[in-house]
């Protein structure tokens, strides 16, 4: 019986038709945002909607089903619970204030490709695994925002409320530094004075203007710097985990085409094997060691 | 009869002299958008335009006979078909409505350097080649800007109906934000609501004008990090496909070298053979330490 | 006596409390910033800031006490230092007018976090120890800014005052150039002449307006190339340099844990004995290659 | 004779005599911008000037007899020539209205630190040496460039004059859109017409506004994405050049380390001692094989 499952939900027919429904549903979900077809067709894209919520709920009763008598082991893969809660989410009893949120919870149908999709899934499986590794460098990098952000709120605070106001309104301008977005505007405010620079229209808003020319540009500039030193080490640690993901992933590949090359080998295989190697070593060796004593002989 | 065509499009002469006709369509074509050049020179310019693109008809149809008799090996090879398409296009049945298009059609001919010049050839040969490896982190960065375009529309097309207004104004406006293009600007508009932000003198655009601090400020930072993670993963694909198909080109550069300067059997060609015999052993030491880490673990 | 001292700072529940109190130190400092919470828990906050201090005091006096009869041992390890001067300036007689400094040292206190967790030690410590590979490409920059900065001044001082005026603004303005923030902006004041652009409300500030097309175009696009160039150099070398110690951490760490683990010659070191002299084989049949070429090419 | 002015250019002193007159040089020419230093201290600085231009001829002239009786020998190193160049040009008898050229020629004798300094002149030698590899990636993204500066102007020279009225202003646009530097300001102007965007304060310049939606972000978008895309395989060429450097550098400073070790090592030596070597591995190899005929009996 799950064996019927099993092979239900394994078969590419299944597969296919599930990433068509997906697409079917990320259709339906984008086509839902233009109001003159929402007002139009809003009967068949509300029918098409409960029709796909139907064939993921089928979806995942057959892939229950398939563990036969322990469906628990559903739940052990992260990736089922992932296109668990998707579903589940729309059965939620949200009232008339929340269909808001229902709506934008459709919208995760769409995250569905990656788990059906086993190349993505592998993609961002490998994304997720090289979190962990910079850690140390997002600390880092909290830190230095931190510090920056109260020393923001406590120098440019009284100057610059729009951007430095609160810790949390500095930390925000902190990260527009990082992206490098029009930094210079920021620095310019609370150099020139914000009665001077940046508030037109907004000069109600200012508390005290006050220019502060050395205090900004060191402040600023200094940040641009260790900044972008701290974000281009998160890259090159990003960047050299992807390498190394690489470079295991074409070593296991190599491995599993010889032990498919070879059958089964052994450690005495390998050791006999290098045994011999050497010894044809060893004769190109003497034959290199002749030609050279000819060679000289010669000349 | 064949024989002496192919002479003719593969001597030195004939390229250079190709590629001579293309610069100089190249630099007619420039002088062309000089209204005074065009209003002056133009019965030159027209002359020189039609004199290229003889020249073109004669270079495809010496490369045609050169086939012998079976002319259509010539379609065989996509950039000579490339070629012809650059060369058929002009002879079109525009009527005078599509001279604009007929005049932009003979820009594409500045393309033709590519195909005429090898070593161009060849890196935008490497180019087009890179990008299938690319197509599943495309598929996620698709993935990505679809879910934040439906959200954002669904979010924003109330408050700022020219950057939100629809499904393809949020796509572009996504687009602008993972360029780090003024992607502040986006989320300020948001965040304070377009009738105190960014609306100046579009006031009559805004349909209802809504303060989202939170969302705001979620939406666009999450999509910033989200989206330079994914882009970097594309970049460091493209970096590391782009560094082993040098490393392949060199090694096969490196065989090829060898096997042209020494023909027979050399003191060098033993020490390849050293060189090679060894990385097998290499290899083979390789797949012995895993193996006994493996036996270990198990025991 | 120094034996149960050092048994103290070296305990795990010592060191976690430590991070604690850093930590209750950081969002203290954080809650400081809002004025109506300095206001109404002034006095807690007050408190808390002397508690912490203590604490401090207390933790570096059981770290001298721990070295026993030489407490100036203490003061070999750069990070003693550090921690002992974010502690020391806090002792210092401000004056009132100096309670803003006093405030703003406080927050180096967050950078204690760095010389408590070992591993974010060891990372800043790479980005300190990869500094001086830097030296020359950043002397080539301050040569390239040096010589666009003084040329900057002389073209534009006149007719760009606010970003041109004096060798110092120039400097800051090309800075912001090389980190391409509205540098079209830049070029358009001296192209066009500031009384055409960019000099809207701040007529009065123009010495003399001239615009100078070619020049600034010359100026500006040359120094973006050289600038990003030169700095890509910068990166360069950053990511060789970090790949370099990866590899080097990867490999000590192999070692040491091989050492750990084994004790006494097994099957692993042999094989790993064998993978060294195996390169070293390596080694000399690539010397033994580049000699052969060089007496080849002699002859 | 010429073996004393050797002596002489070649010692420690002299040259770091030269080094702190080019620095007194880069002070002098930064001074020289402040008009109020200038006024003041005019006559210290020109004397300064020619006391610096007098110890550079001193210095070619030292360098000249140095060579003995081939002096023509000084010019076939390129620094030399270029340390020539820099002092010549101030002889040139330049009148009045040139005086401006005088003073910013004098600004390239800081450029003279990069001739003094070996590592500095290594370090742009490798620059340049890097710049024949990227001469096809530069080919291509010129073709880019003038492809798309045509079609921009033919496009939008009506709508957006300012942008691409001509071709030369188109390529300067398109490098503005590289750097992506508010990219999306020109799209925007072609999008909605330049009577709708952009042109506040310059509307007399339209010659006719037109509004190219569809055009206007394929045009912009595809250029953002070719050339960035060809740019980051300019950027990957240089890395991968700079790696290579880095690499050859390693292994030549490896294989002078080994000379001096051994003193010198003929064809013989090496493979002699690739013999012994190979000795040593087998001994290994037996010793493995019994170990673990041994481990196998255990079990």
């Amino acid at each position: 019986m799950s064996a019927f499952f099993t092979r239900i939900h394994t078969s590419n027919w299944f597969q296919n038709a599930i990433v068509g429904v997906i697409l079917l549903a990320a259709i339906a979900i984008g086509l839902d945002t233009y109001p003159s077809i929402r007002s139009e067709y809003g009967g068949v894209l509300s029918f098409l909607d409960k029709t796909i919520l139907g064939i993921f709920v089928v979806e995942i009763v057959i892939k229950i089903l398939a563990e036969g008598k322990k469906p628990w082991r559903y739940f052990k893969d992260g990736w089922n619970i992932f296109d668990f809660l998707i579903v589940a989410v729309c059965f939620l009893p949200f009232n008339a204030q929340y269909v808001a949120v229902l709506r934008l919870a459709r919208i995760l149908r769409v995250l569905r490709l990656i788990t059906v999709l086993p190349k993505l899934q592998l993609l961002v499986g490998a994304l997720l695994r090289s979190l962990p590794s910079m850690v140390y460098v997002g600390l880092l990098l909290s830190i230095l925002f931190y510090i920056y952000g109260v020393t923001g709120t406590m120098l440019f605070s009284q100057n610059d409320p729009i951007h430095f106001g609160t810790l949390q309104d500095s930390l925000l301008s902190l990260f527009r530094v990082v992206t490098l977005e029009d930094w210079t505007d920021l620095m310019y405010i609370n150099m020139y004075g914000s009665a001077e620079y940046g508030y037109d229209g907004n000069q109600d808003l200012i508390i005290q203007s006050q220019a502060q020319p050395l205090l900004s540009i060191t402040y600023f500039v200094s940040f641009v710097l260790f900044g972008t030193m701290v974000m281009l080490n998160l890259f090159i640690g990003v960047i050299m985990n992807g390498m190394q993901e690489a470079q295991l992933e074409a070593e296991e590949r190599n491995e599993q085409k010889n032990i498919k090359e070879l059958g089964h080998a052994t450690l005495e295989d390998d050791i006999n094997n290098l045994e011999h190697e050497l010894t044809n070593v060893q004769t190109h060796l003497a034959s290199l060691k002749r030609k050279l004593k000819h060679s000289q002989e010669d000349s």
